[in-house]
């Protein structure tokens, strides 16, 4: 996309500024919003295709509604990028994503024209009600508009809350912002059923004409009723074949509308105000529209790296490495070649969980199941009990939708189902709502898993071996990103084929430096701190270690390998044999229910005075949620983390229990 | 129901002896088996109005099908009474829910021809669709059916599991057992497109006419298919105008049949063995059927007490008591009245949760969103993003389902919801499906919210009525049954209206027995043991104090009232200021996550070496899920909780660490 002149964008400072236009310039303003957008991801990275399929229909709304009073939602709230820039934030664009910048959601304490945020899908719609219930309880007038992906709509708590609306609002509007993406392939009954309507050519013929003709002319409520009444009549005789699931839930269907015509969209809006009909608006876009590479390969440009505008290449990730997600897919390829059992499942998310590959070779041992993670969990352990060895590669933070299955369905029914938490840990740019850091956890007071976190790709590797072969429920969790490049230290040596549930590795041992004394320990040997680490933490150790060596004090640094069981019988020689003065545990996961807590119960046990040591915990705080920045380093810097404060709080521990 | 002669089911000890009966018979079978299912649960309680409605069901399932080999599953299984009476557990099925006896619900471990159990409503479609791939990719020819009741299926898992049928296999039964109930009154646009199916009478004549000639006779495969084909036409012409919603999501829907006509049912199922396209067969059924008094209030029987099977009489509650729902409900609809922005939620569970008055007095402020807890806790996010009080009202163990809703909509976006947490601890009938142990382990690393258990009705009241008053998430627990009676306490004192978060209150102080000394301590002060309680726990802690007492041991009884934020400073002068030798900790929840883990943090922060007390937590285990049992007590006793074993335990740590 060339540079491109801004004309109308710098003077559009206020919703008032937009209202002044006239319909014929919106087109025009669209398309510089769209090269706003370009520009702005390409320089650091953000959703990128969803966010150029919803440029019009932001533009739409915002002309035709008004916010703050009328209530604006999307689903999921990633795609709202051209809706921040139209709502008071266009000056602040440039810091979409970046430390104390804007969030890349709709975020309610960002703005009051972000009435309710949407990072995980689904969720628009019930808030849509609850807002819908609070207005009409107080007898307001406002609009209460929710758009939703077509991945959305299918997902569970939508569909409870579509099974709802008629219960509960007469007024509500939702747009069906139907891409045919989702973010992978759109899977599900659903998609057909509008599939089938999109490809009714007797249907389309009469909608065009009437929308080109009748909607822009019926502006008044009894002509817009009347005109609603001949609609339903006339969609009946074409659609009775072709029935949309949401009539069948008693909500009335317009549609489907070319998302990226910004004046029919705008008549259509204008048509819906004040309607007493919940209605779902069906609209046609297309994700990436206007930046060829997006448009080519729209998943490939969902969540974008930073890239040149004008060619869209991408900087090379750095010779060798290799993300996470890729180790794991790869992994999981070599193990169902050898185990025709293994059977893999994501919840819309194939290309970020690493499964292209694994979808490609195993065709008949692969399901996307749409975003849909309970039914995800509760699937796997339904295959599991019917002998198969599920995995299911699904972010941390989505998880969170699997809690029940994972206690009632597979822990209680002792079901080998093993998680893969990918995006487990903080997730920088995107922020609270992706955050991975609750797993550990969710799982925590939970009977019967495994959990375990791989230091390096060949850890992660022969973790999945071992899941597949334990006969219990089992997560493996790693973050998002590069993973160390171990292939010198798979070859060289046996370490990570002698990984065995619930045993530990010391990863190096840091004396004191010469010279140095830690005070009150002038001529007896250096106190000793036992470093505990989860996943590939070694930066962070060894700038831990290095500071404390240089204080006088000596370390140890342990990869703990697995929370549950947790190695009791290391942490007990590091007691009882070594002397260990201070146990500390570093792990990127909420502070509360994982490594640290595992060790906090482990030493509890060994029990009695002398043998409990102080335990000192870093991770994220349960007391606050974790903002979105542009790196991790930042947030560790900012909740005193990072290695400098981490070692300062060690040494100060270890002072008072002299 | 008068005592009833047992003829046929002494004769059926296996499913091999019931296909031996002819098909004429089975109706009188059935009679009996209604017979023995009430004359169970009159001893000692159950579910009884479910499981008279499915009798015939089962029997027509067993006696068509080939369990264990062909997989039947119920959804909820709480409805699988017959079913465990008719594959080869009716000579222990008077332990029905008792300890050590035969689960409530269907159980992998209990029996082969339990499939997969489904405690929470909703699971089953999903478990289904799991064991229907392990058969497909194995080339096995078994029979899925998933026996699905009209709530069950508008849960969002199952809404899920619908939209992926298509996508996953051909040949899946789902039998909608539509008895037009639920638990509570049905919800949403499924259940009134089911009415408006079985109000089309021209339909209901030709199903009725075919079903009584044709099924019978078509019993050849090909004939077979043509009646589906003639069927589906057929319908068309019918329905034309009622489609169902599985059509619209590609599956096929055949009914409605009578649930009670066991011989149509036997004609329906056989048709069904073989086909190979996924269909609902939607059969209807009369809750209660049978016994009377359930079948004039099948509410009132959903689960019931122990009752004269002849005249349906209950053993009265004791004189002046009230259940934990019961006050809930009171105080609920008392602070209502005060403040008009209160709204209570329920997800199917009106009367359970004690708000079937609410409903009745403040119906505008009152939604049942049917079983769908995702929804309710989303919804109630939009609700205080508009301004409302939101209170969800739901089992603990139904909480699972709201996880993600509880983090990413309510605590990210800081938005006032409060959560009444009925059931909250062991319900032991019921089992480990419906425990309710985890929900404070399930919020314990998620910033934000307030949690807190009252120990008397009067305290839930001011809880509630100051959890209505923050501005903030708020958790409220309580278990099921009977509250002690406070209304001396309430009248007598202002003990309960002086209720602030984070502060805990002195319950009781025991001196040692004058002349018992603890050993190592003779001529010292007795050691003082602090006793923190979480709830209604007054017994448990009386009879600890007394044997520690009898010990030479004195303590002090602490109602923690609020997990978080726990009372620290009461802490921290329990150290410094009283010279509390030892903590315990007892909650009616998992060990892990709750008030012990929330003062070992405490107690962690203070630091030091001689800061530093032992703690003993008490509460359910983490490593082994809790099972059925007739009683709270057996089950303490069973983990080692029980007041003796605890006053063992914290005299051997006292010992210890002396």
């Amino acid at each position: 996309m060339p540079t491109y002149q801004m004309k109308l964008l710098p003077t559009i400072r206020t919703i008032a500024d937009l209202k002044a236009l006239p319909v014929e310039r919106l087109a025009e303003l669209a398309a510089e919003i769209r090269a706003e957008i370009v520009a702005t991801v390409a320089r650091h990275g953000g959703h990128l295709s969803s966010n150029l399929g919803t440029v019009e229909l932001s533009v739409a709304l915002a002309y035709v509604f008004d916010p703050p009073s009328d209530k604006i939602l999307f689903d999921v709230s990633h795609q709202a990028y051209a809706w921040k820039i139209l709502t008071g934030r266009a000056d602040r664009f440039s810091t979409l994503r970046r430390t104390d910048g804007l969030s890349g959601f709709q975020k309610r304490s960002e703005s009051p024209c972000d009435p309710f945020g949407s990072g995980h899908a689904g969720n628009a719609i019930s808030g849509a009600l609850g807002l819908c219930v609070a207005r009409d309880r107080a007898g307001g007038d406002e609009e209460v508009v929710a758009v939703v992906g077509d991945a959305s709509i299918a997902n569970g708590v939508s569909l409870e809350a579509l099974d709802n609306v008629r219960n509960t609002t007469d007024r509500l509007l939702l747009v069906l912002n139907d891409n045919e993406m989702s973010i992978g392939r759109p899977v599900g009954a659903f998609s057909r059923a509008f599939a089938r309507i999109l490809a009714s050519p007797g249907y389309n013929r009469w909608k065009s004409r009437i929308e080109a003709y009748g909607l822009r002319r019926l502006r008044m409520a009894p002509l817009r009723s009347a005109y609603h009444a001949l609609e339903s009549r006339v969609k009946s005789l074409f659609l009775r074949r072709a029935n949309t699931p949401f009539e069948s839930l008693g909500i009335r269907y317009v549609g489907p509308l070319d998302g990226h015509d910004v004046a029919q969209l705008v008549d259509a809006f204008r048509a819906m105000r004040g309607s007493r009909v919940p209605t779902v608006m069906h609209v046609h876009t297309c994700k990436g529209r206007g930046f060829g590479p997006a448009e080519r390969d729209p998943e490939a440009w969902h969540s974008a790296p930073a890239f040149d505008p004008e060619t869209g290449a991408r900087a090379n990730a750095a010779p060798g490495t290799v993300s996470w997600s890729a180790a794991f897919g790869d992994s999981l390829c070599e193990l169902a070649a050898e185990n025709p059992a293994v059977f893999a499942l994501t919840a819309g998310m194939t290309s970020g969980t690493g499964l292209s590959e694994f979808a490609e070779k195993h065709p008949n041992r692969f399901l996307d199941v749409g975003i849909c993670e309970e039914h995800q969990a509760t699937f796997a352990a339904g295959l599991a009990a019917g002998g198969l060895r599920p995995v299911v590669a699904v972010y941390s933070t989505f998880f969170q939708r699997s809690v029940d299955a994972a206690i009632h369905d597979i822990a209680l029914q002792e079901l080998p189902v093993v998680f893969a938490f990918d995006r487990a840990g903080v997730v920088p740019p995107d922020g609270p709502t992706h955050h991975g850091i609750f797993d550990m956890a969710l799982l925590r007071s939970v009977p019967g898993y495994v959990v375990a976190q791989p230091r390096t790709p060949a850890a992660l590797r022969e973790m999945l071996s071992l899941a597949l072969r334990e006969n219990r429920p089992f997560a493996i969790r790693y973050p998002r990103g590069s993973a160390p490049d171990d292939r010198a230290e798979a070859a060289g040596s046996a370490a990570t084929s002698q990984i065995q549930v619930g045993r530990a590795a010391v990863v190096s041992r840091h004396p004191a430096v010469p010279g140095a004394a830690f005070p009150g320990a002038p001529d007896s040997p250096a106190p000793l701190v036992a470093i505990w680490t989860l996943g590939p933490q070694d930066d962070w150790a060894g700038a831990v270690a290095a500071a404390l060596s240089a204080a006088g004090v000596a370390s140890i640094h342990v990869d703990a390998r697995f929370v549950r069981p947790l190695d009791a019988n290391l942490l007990r020689a590091q007691v009882s044999r070594d002397g260990v003065a201070l146990f500390a545990s570093f792990e990127d996961a909420s502070v509360r229910g994982g490594l640290g807590d595992a060790m906090r119960d482990v030493l509890d046990e060994l029990g009695g005075g002398a043998a409990v040591r102080p335990l000192v915990k870093f991770g994220w705080p349960a007391d606050r949620f974790v903002p979105h920045a542009s790196s991790r380093d930042e947030l560790l810097l900012r909740f005193g983390i990072d290695p400098a404060s981490a070692s300062r709080t060690i040494l100060e521990t270890l002072e008072k229990t002299k």
